[in-house]
């Protein structure tokens, strides 16, 4: 099968990353693109870089749709225009948010998600909300560390890292950490080994639930929420 | 006080229209700027529109900030890019869809909204559950007419929204309706008379909201959820 | 317009003090009546001292419908009596807690309210309920002093709030705080630049809802939560 | 033991068919004292007719404990002055609706509640979500008939309480019955045997849970909902 | 009346311990039969223990109704086998939490459960869920002492108790404290004392709560959930 | 990858049945072991079933995790044993009923599930908020045939699942169908095709889910809810 992956932000560098990591996890018979958006922030870390990123997001889509790809991953952890995305949209698209949340729900009671800063953490409030999992979803873990400064300091990185999710498992019941921020992949084996928590890479879950939906022969229902919107004049920028 | 309106669709006639209610109910000492988003989709009806109209409408909104207005409001029932309007804005900003249902709220036990179509419907429960406020919200009322096609046949509109807010009454417990499609409130004093429910108009309940946050010299919270979007790269579109 | 505000307590010096503040940030076209209750207890601090309130403030609630008043507000947090208030009016009835905690729920993700004593967490916790807010609320602040420790050590009254907000900020989440007791606008400028979250006085956001509602010709609804009450015999007390 | 029955209204009548009720089911070595309160309304069928109906209620209330009762039963289904009832006594209260509704949720999925008329519908709901059920409680099942109407024609009667709980069981999947209005005990046999539902008359409910009570030696927590409410000034009626 | 009453594992000495409360406080006119199951775990600290201890469950559940007895209780706090218990049984089946869970929320704004390990804190949350009782349930009190570690150091054991109890009422809101775990009774005086919460001895109130439903000749609704089973083969174990 | 199938009932013939769709849609690289229990019902139609299934669902789960296999289906759409599964296994245990919600709540906004009759209905809703979903499940669709009478009379069996299917979307703007009964794969195409939702087989979903978990390396997190049971006595059926 061919899995189109969009990484909804402009950087190269974080697109050639997740490219590594999902070639790594995929099927024999999967065959990947993953790109990134040709224009639009180059991270995205607020609702209006999230407003911003979602034309060229879109367009993206689109084209998976046209080049006959059999489903599309939106890979950026808040999700932006996964609505838009399904109602444009004729094969499956999975939004690495929700796809891990709801697999994080099947792993243990309840799910934390780290988070890089609190103005994120209302968000992600109302996205478990907006997915119907707000019972199951114990906590966001600010980690307060960009990811320059984790790079630079990776065993702060990790201690940090450590010490949030062992004051999730303690204070919040959290069983499940879903590494909501790029790239903490590397330093969060100790909080699986240490704490023994379950921990979620959302790529990689998203890769394999899009596999398991093309496999199905699945795609979104196109009666309602995800129904094809109406063909429109566009006003083109000036 | 100064109030900016955005409509954030691309529609003049629209918008003209807007400024011509909302000049009528307006206070004495308000003065208003109705204006619609300099690109984009020229009706917003599906996630997709939502998505093509956020970034114009994001400019509006520094225009707004940038020019002294006291207060924004969003005039649009979906409430585009209204979080990420409130992260730029150093001014109140009113979503009409957010502001109405919380009036609603406070004027009778259930309330409903109309919708043009059945594919908003999902939309509409997700809105109401991402405002809190899911368990006032009785149901929408889907009309199934085109805006147009109310306009050719006004008396089939009138028994139309007469008929859904008849079951609505009766099966859903609705007290209060909220005018969820423009261009309704003729249509609608039967609704209110022969029924007795309260029915309100989304743009002229936020513009009142606006003025009584302006009047009180509040806006959001800028702490963690609309916290200033940090500033980065945006690529430009080629 | 013509506003009548009831006190529904007998203590004339909180009626002046609310008579003052509100004729500071009235409308220059608003006329105010501020009175209290004519029987029933000095403050209202528990169920009981509401249950004895109400039918004194219910009489103030004819006065207003019968001397043609625009719309009444009922000046206690606790709202005490709001639906049958309702019940027996004509004229839009604003709570100060209804109209303040939507409001609220607009300014940020999640509110806190000041309350003195312990013994009123439940109650607010079911009235956020009640409101259908409780995925909005945050907590409750317990100062733990009464009114007349605030007056004689205010430098203590301002770190004692301080002390609350700032643990509601951190630990809850909080970014809005309603000051649910009486007489703490004075104190509360800290917390709102120290920390800042937005403040809010109910009284005041209850005055502007009301002349909003006023403006836009709307009262609740009276089909079922609110219809008049049947008419009965009354046994008097003996 | 010794058990206080009051009944928050001043119908005799009511309260002489409530005594004969109660004194047919309570237990040998329980003595009942069934009173109605000495002023207010003749029935209470509103908001305001509970807020006038509280004073005089928790004048009983105090009785009770002063008399050296073992239980308080506030005999009307909306539990007017509960809430403040248990702040000033030091026995247990129970409160029909209140207890009528938990042993509900024991003995079926889903329970529903008859109600003389719509204007209801919402404070049910309300009181359900007060209760912390709101996902056990189906619907109000509204009659539309006067207690008069019924006494008329007792056929009727029967025919109308027989349809509303047959759709009831069919369409909210009710599967147990309260009877929210007084006097419908004898209609209501049909519907026990006809849809096999279980049908609960709260009074005789209450009293059962009383009972318990007091073998177990509980009364409700006094630490923070029901502590005791501080002694103030009330000033009394003109 | 006659009582059945299953300690749904096999330890025979915490059924003469049961019995021996039971007999204590139960009526002079209701007749006790205390039995362990015949078979299945020693203790039940698991949902594995649960599932291996609720065949032998259902079978003392039937022999309970060829015996003629009035009401069965489950005296186990996880309530083994109640859903099927009640589908086969004629006469009312009490399980002690779902029992005590509604006790506690009449007595008490929000309640807490001890409970030995922290492996069963999520179960209890998903029972609360279960009861419908989520927003009335405070907290698990994880005690992290064993049984026999509780009878050999009984001042450790209280001061464990009282420390976990402290912090529920100071932080969680706590106000009645269920005694989840088995033996607990006598350990538990100072926590009433000290801190004024209602504490609950499932048990107990699990046998006043069927000595009134008999007095009340109820029993569960049949008509769906707790519907008779299916008569069909049932294979033995070889 | 390995993984073992448990049909929990005993019926040889579903299990061959499951077999075959199962060996259909696998993966090449998936070996299956699909497996009835040893003992128990024939078939699982009540919380007595469920009870009385669980001991040797258990034992083939042990049985999966001794013979090396890398992940275990749950294939009853009750979830029998589903938490003790957990606990006892050290490989993923996959229920059919939690994945197939899970997935069914990323393809639409609402799921059904059909079920063959009204007692179900209640365990649906329960199920449904166990795993969290109550939000996103619409309803249950009762067909009121029996499998043997489906497979008689093929054609009304189409039409009775093509009209509560209609009657879901149309009411209860249920987007997605899970076929809760066995063996309705074949009558559910016209569903499908004229409706335009989409349609879920539970069994299937559960084999791509159980292959991407064990792609992923996952298992149930261990530390609270799914910890592995204390070892004890455990006394043999006589």
């Amino acid at each position: 099968m061919r899995i189109f992956v969009i990484n909804p932000n402009t950087s190269k560098s974080m697109t050639d990353h997740l490219r590594q990591e999902l070639e790594r996890i995929k099927r024999a018979d999967t065959e990947l693109k993953v790109v990134c958006s040709e224009y639009g922030p180059i991270t995205i870390e607020s609702a209006y870089d999230e407003a911003l990123a979602e034309p060229a997001t879109l367009e993206r889509v689109r084209q998976a749709n046209e080049e006959g790809y059999d489903a599309v991953i939106l890979a950026c952890f808040s999700d932006p225009a996964l609505d838009a995305a399904k109602e444009i949209s004729d094969i499956p698209v999975v939004g690495i948010e929700e796809a891990t949340m709801h697999i994080a729900a099947m792993l243990g009671h309840k799910f934390s998600v780290t988070t890089s800063g609190k103005n994120r953490v209302p968000t992600r409030d109302l996205h478990a909300r907006k997915h119907g999992l707000e019972s199951r979803f114990a906590s966001s873990l600010v980690l307060d560390m960009s990811v320059a400064e984790m790079d630079a300091k990776p065993e702060e990185a990790k201690a940090r890292i450590l010490a949030v999710a062992r004051e999730a498992v303690a204070e919040h019941g959290t069983e499940v950490i879903i590494l909501g921020c790029a790239g903490l992949a590397g330093y969060a084996e100790d909080v699986e080994r240490e704490l023994g928590v379950v921990v979620l890479d959302p790529s990689s879950v998203a890769l394999k639930v899009a596999e398991a939906l093309v496999d199905l022969g699945l795609r979104h229902s196109k009666i309602a929420r995800f129904a094809p919107p109406p063909e429109k004049e566009i006003k083109e920028k000036a």
